[in-house]
């Protein structure tokens, strides 16, 4: 069981406000400032990469914890400067070509979706997004015949969609994909540190995701997740002389692990920070945290079912931490800025059709309030939003 | 005239150690500190988003510092998150193809050369190295030579490279190159903050550097500088919704300005710290800085100069902020390591051939001792070195 004093008295940020917005970027617990304040210090003491020096073990140590957190091995594990250029390294690093067939998912997030038609321009590569099932997932049986059919070269989308909250069925997607040969590239920026991840029962061959969202680390940090069969295959788009060696005038040799797609220069201090963001999230214990986030969504969604002049607009079966809706009298953007007005601040997020364009066009959607709960959140919390929500 | 014991007082740093690796992470001023712990408490204050929104005219501020310091377009300037990465957005994104010529220095970094070598592996363009006339610079009648020559589509080169510290004769190169119609993209990692930099007077249609070396910021930022023109015709490697905006399910536009090349995601804080390193530098002024430090290290050189058993390995004219030097009874890393080990600790670095492998190999050498100065050193501490140096 999570201690939520414990939690609280452990969040510096809690004081001030109520925050709303943890699928945006969350608090952190006092920890991650003091590896980032006790990083920094070295710096001053020693200097930059002399403190790079003596970080050594700590630094190494950050890898095996994302290995902990995905069940995967610290040589599949590297780790990039955000979730976007994570997703990027991998994605623009496949050998696609023209007439492959990138399948995707309607939830897909609009940076992601670019991607995809800049290749399309680019290479000629083709697009096609998944039809959903009654809870607005993945169509499983949709997955399965496609994959059956040609030139499906990668399945590509998120876990947890960042407008709405629907969470794929991955572990299905996953054994689908497995048995039909086809790479699988899972986006978990909004699940990491929410729901439990275990790559091997998931069968993803790459995942990515962030620190900032529901691992309460810094922002300025990303990780990615690859097999270690199929990153020997792939070479990096970019290349710098940590991720490869110059052996001759004429040739350089890609090192072996993961960390072929990252580049050497960073700023340590968050990374150490991201670290014991992990450290702390596994520490809790992920799965007692999926539960209490769990617990605190559907409590709020309860409490906006019965608010009138308010829609829950959230799908998926089970729903996340990320509660959205919609209000018949304000748009979401006006109750944004009113929750942010008040005495004690309330901090939500406003997600629009440009992030998450096919899903919210599919839904008749042009913007939507994203109340996105943490374990450290409370209902007394989640009852003032409530009430304030019933006085705009 | 720079007030060094201000410098010194500004830089908590200066205290505890004689930092002579200015060239690999320089020692903050304490502004630098201020303005990154002041965001962070924002961030704990207002949540991580909510910190950016409040933050917004102090990171647009950021740009403005950077362009007034290249006597840039703000709308020219992109920050990434280093500098390595703010050079392979520009590098991958030209429109090279089979049989195009990159014209370089034997200076080159390999952390550059190594992209050199995998285009010319993915698309076939060669690579050429200029030859170095007798200060070991580029030659100038080989360059000009060379251009009127077949296929030439860049001269990409180093400024100051980062062993021994060879500064290129930039203006009269891209002077050439602006006479060839050829692009030039220049690697300013070590003169940025050490020399005085303008893009107009210099002709590059590309730069690209970093924070932690001359500028005195913090890790984790790199910047960008592209001529507008030649902007809007490159299209990045990476997009992201920051990048570009999806404008329907099939299309997407990219932004007009330099910022096409960033991702959207970063560590803010850092970022305002680096600004206010680069406040720091423009309000103590380039050129005294420039002038400060080559006095410093040309002191360091006529004392070495001096004493038994070691030799200055620095070549070009005029000589920079890098001395670098071979020890007869000592390896550099060695070197190295015994200085670490004083009292008051002395920080050098080690450049070795991998680094820099064509100048390396022309001059036959395995690796150099590498003692860069900064501004806020002293004849002091550079006594202590000697010292120290004549005692191993």
């Amino acid at each position: 069981m999570l201690d939520i004093n414990r939690l609280r008295a452990d969040t510096p940020g809690c004081d001030p406000l109520i925050h709303l917005n943890n699928a945006g970027a969350s608090l952190s617990a006092s920890v991650v400032g003091a590896a980032m304040a006790r990083h920094q210090q070295r710096e001053i003491r020693l200097g930059g990469y002399e403190a790079a020096d003596a970080a050594q073990a700590e630094t190494a140590a950050v890898y095996g914890s994302v290995a902990r957190l995905l069940n995967a091995c610290t040589e599949e594990i590297a780790l990039v400067d955000n979730a976007t250029r994570a997703w990027d390294m991998l994605f623009y690093a496949l050998p696609l070509k023209a007439g492959d067939v990138v399948l995707t998912s309607a939830s897909e997030y609009a940076g992601n979706y670019i991607p995809y038609l800049q290749l399309k321009r680019r290479l000629g590569i083709q697009i096609e997004v998944l039809a959903n099932d009654e809870h607005g997932q993945v169509c499983l049986a949709a997955l399965r015949a496609r994959l059956q059919g040609p030139r499906v070269a990668l399945v590509s989308l998120p876990m947890i969609a960042s407008n709405g909250g629907v969470l794929q069925p991955v572990q299905a997607i996953g054994a689908l994909c497995r048995a039909a040969g086809v790479l699988f590239l899972l986006d978990a920026c909004q699940a990491a540190g929410q729901v439990p991840l275990d790559v091997r029962a998931i069968g993803c061959h790459m995942l990515t995701a962030t620190s900032r969202k529901y691992l309460r680390g810094p922002r300025g940090v990303g990780f990615l997740y690859i097999e270690q069969a199929l990153c020997q295959r792939l070479e990096p788009t970019f290349l710098d002389l940590h991720a490869a060696t110059l052996v001759s005038a004429d040739a350089f040799e890609m090192r072996g692990d993961a960390r072929r797609f990252e580049s050497w220069e960073c700023n340590l201090a968050v990374r150490l920070g991201f670290g014991a963001a992990v450290d702390y999230a596994l520490d809790l214990g992920i799965e007692a945290l999926w539960a209490r986030i769990q617990y605190l969504a559907g409590y709020l969604r309860a409490a906006l079912h019965t608010l009138p002049g308010y829609q829950c607009q959230d799908v998926g079966q089970p729903l996340t931490g990320l509660v959205t809706f919609t209000g018949e009298r304000h748009a979401p953007a006006a109750i944004q800025h009113s929750l942010a007005q008040l005495p004690r601040r309330i901090n939500v997020s406003v997600s629009g059709a440009s992030s998450t364009w096919l899903d919210m066009r599919q839904r008749g959607l042009e913007s939507v309030v994203r109340a996105s709960v943490h374990a450290y959140n409370t209902e007394a919390e989640l009852d003032s939003l409530v009430e304030a929500l019933r006085r705009l």
